[in-house]
């Protein structure tokens, strides 16, 4: 037996209202309950267990208590934390006293640690689950239909009012969420240096916010992919209001069918539901459709070193999705041979867009619950609350990355033109 | 026999002073050399033999002349052109009219067409010899004596001032090299946000201009690394003068020596001799040697796909040196687990960095054959053109890449320190 395993079997304290009671038992739970804490990295929370059993850091300092409702939540717990913190908080066998958020941030910190063996244990068998898996156009479709189709009034509930959901680009941090939205489709604009008649190519276009934005904008032409029905149904309503049919299309399909070649190619928050083991196919799909003067920008959630998402996201939010390093969207461009012009690392951005999405999610959560029900409100609540840590603490990233074909010099001379906010707004 | 031999056993034209004659010859000469020419992919440039023979593009359009002196000449440019081009200029048995960065320029583009089979056998062979070069202490010592050790009078003929070897950065295209050398060392400091009495270690430091600059304009203490005795001995010439010794340390020492912690790390024009095998290794130094809040910068010149630099240029410029894809980059940086937080693509810089060098160079040309010899001068004035045809037409890239540790939220908010030039200069 290590010291550490020794430690493990000391007995705990036993704590009442008043305060932590002197008299220690020895009790499986205890035991268990210990091994939890240190699958965590110990970190700073005090945690409660159904039979009043508590067990709280040797600092005294905690930033929020975590109560366990019953035994087999506890053991699930230990069997595969990634999944059953979730499951567990969703259906309410799990609760936070405290800020969720800080709760969350302190616990990715202290299972980054180096000195976390259970961590690394645990990513190795995230990743090694996750190898190979192959999205196959129905495979997606059912993916994205998960996520997606919820329902448009949902997201319209904590949603910006152009319903853009990714991260957004705060030229300032009291910006609006509206105005970084905007300000992230102009970013993304200014970055491609789009002009007026150019044609655009959009793989994974959302509710259609940024294909619209280049066209009323930038006086661009664009095909925007998607195959998510609801989306492309909403754009589609919107881009007839806008009387912008004849500059915009928005195709109900998979972006491995996209045919023809574009002055430029973009795609924002769709790459993580790709996988990598597609990567090569839409780098040799950028390459046929883009001219030889064309840029292009992938935007994607990210991290500094692989590892599959939380398992309990891959189940309940984002089936078959794959947040790549930059390393692994280099691996996208390398075959073809595009030169990578600039990349932007938005991480702290996406941390307080999500910010603005949860603040806008409680607000609706009376509204959510009865469309839904509880159990939805907190999936939801915890899964943003998550994300915002894991930006917050760098377990995720975001970045930017904007290319064009190596022989083309008609790249910009410096970032001077991204340097001051546009005309247009 | 496929159709496209056929065509290289069709006679050539025999060129006199007046035109081309109508007279067509065969000989084995005239097939070699066609050889020549689709091994370059067919380039619109005339090429002359020492016998009068000739061989024009269909065309008719040429970007200049290639005169080839000699049999021998002609059979090594066959069996090696990477390497035998540059032997055979240097030793004047090819002879160039024309432009001679044009006439690169053409030569790259043209093998760089995907339908050219030789550029992809000569590639693959280039990288299979460089596979697994191991740069070792005295190796890389040895490397950088044959190259930075030419004496520092030769360089101070047509760098610029504070002898920077290494890519401008112009914020206007009129900008001097020595504003442009400035305005790089401040884009430097500003990515990396310097403040005063940080400490930074730098690894491959030259000259040391950008070491002073750090100390000079941002009162940072930088201990600076390097094993070219020759450029060591005058930084610290410099450092002395400027009465700096106080803040800037230069050590005559291979960067795997290096020890302690720091605010910051910065390698400029280091990367591209440590070679692939060895990123590991500078990934866990810059890992122990950085601060929690530390931010790191690594400039280099990359390209997009992997392949050995040219051969001549390795036996006769660079021994040992190697260009690194962005990949490749990111492999240093994601073992130890660190975000890039930006990446910008100075490609075209260099190129204009090395039309003033050259320029610089051509005006000192006396004074460099008297120094050394005529060779000597060819030689150079090849590696100089080369380099900057390299740069403009794709073949090279310069990626400057800063990073930080994923969990360190003291990264810029937006980019608006980057936008305006800063009050010191």
């Amino acid at each position: 037996m290590k010291p550490d395993d020794a430690e493990l079997l000391k007995p705990l304290g036993r704590q009442t209202e008043g305060g932590i009671q002197k008299e220690r038992t020895q009790s499986p739970e205890g035991y268990l309950l210990r091994l939890f804490l240190r699958s965590l990295g110990d970190p700073p929370m005090r945690i409660t267990l159904w039979n009043g059993e508590s067990i709280t850091p040797a600092t005294g300092r905690t930033v929020g208590r975590l109560r366990i409702a019953n035994r087999a939540s506890l053991l699930k717990l230990l069997i595969n934390p990634n999944l059953h913190f979730g499951e567990a908080y969703s259906e309410g066998s799990i609760e936070i006293e405290g800020d969720l958020v800080k709760l969350l941030e302190t616990v990715y910190l202290h299972r980054l640690r180096p000195s976390n063996p259970y961590s690394r244990w645990l990513n190795r068998a995230a990743k090694w689950l996750h190898h190979g898996r192959r999205n196959t156009f129905a495979a997606a479709r059912n993916d994205i239909h998960h996520h997606y189709d919820l329902g448009n009034e949902f997201y319209s509930l904590w949603l910006d009012q152009q319903m853009s959901y990714t991260c957004a680009y705060f030229p300032a941090a009291d910006a609006t969420l509206e105005q970084a939205q905007i300000a992230k489709m102009d970013l993304i604009c200014r970055k491609l240096r789009l002009r007026p008649d150019e044609t655009v190519v959009e793989a994974g276009c959302g509710w259609g916010a940024l294909a619209l934005h280049m066209v009323t904008h930038y006086g661009a032409r664009v095909k925007a992919f998607n195959i998510s029905r609801e989306q492309i149904a909403y754009a589609r309503a919107r881009a007839r209001a806008m009387d912008m049919e004849q500059r915009v299309e928005f195709i109900e399909d998979d972006y491995r069918n996209i045919q023809g070649r574009y002055d430029a190619f973009v795609s924002v928050g769709m790459l993580e539901h790709v996988g990598p083991s597609h990567y090569h196919e839409l780098g040799n799909l950028i390459d046929r459709c883009l001219a030889s003067h064309g840029r292009g920008l992938l935007h994607s959630i990210g991290q500094t070193q692989p590892a599959a998402f939380n398992a309990w996201i891959r189940k309940r939010i984002f089936p078959g999705a794959y947040p790549p390093t930059l390393r692994e969207m280099t691996e996208i461009l390398e075959p073809p041979g595009f030169s990578v012009i600039d990349v932007e690392n938005l991480r702290l951005h996406y941390a307080l867009t999500l910010r603005h999405w949860l603040q806008r999610f409680e607000d609706a959560t009376g509204r959510v619950s009865t469309m839904y029900d509880e159990a939805f409100v907190r999936t939801w609540r915890l899964y943003l609350s998550g994300s915002l840590a894991a930006f917050n603490t760098g377990q995720l990233q975001l970045f930017q990355v904007l290319f064009a074909r190596s022989t083309s010099n008609d790249v910009p001379w410096t970032r001077a033109h991204l340097c001051h906010p546009p005309t247009a707004s």
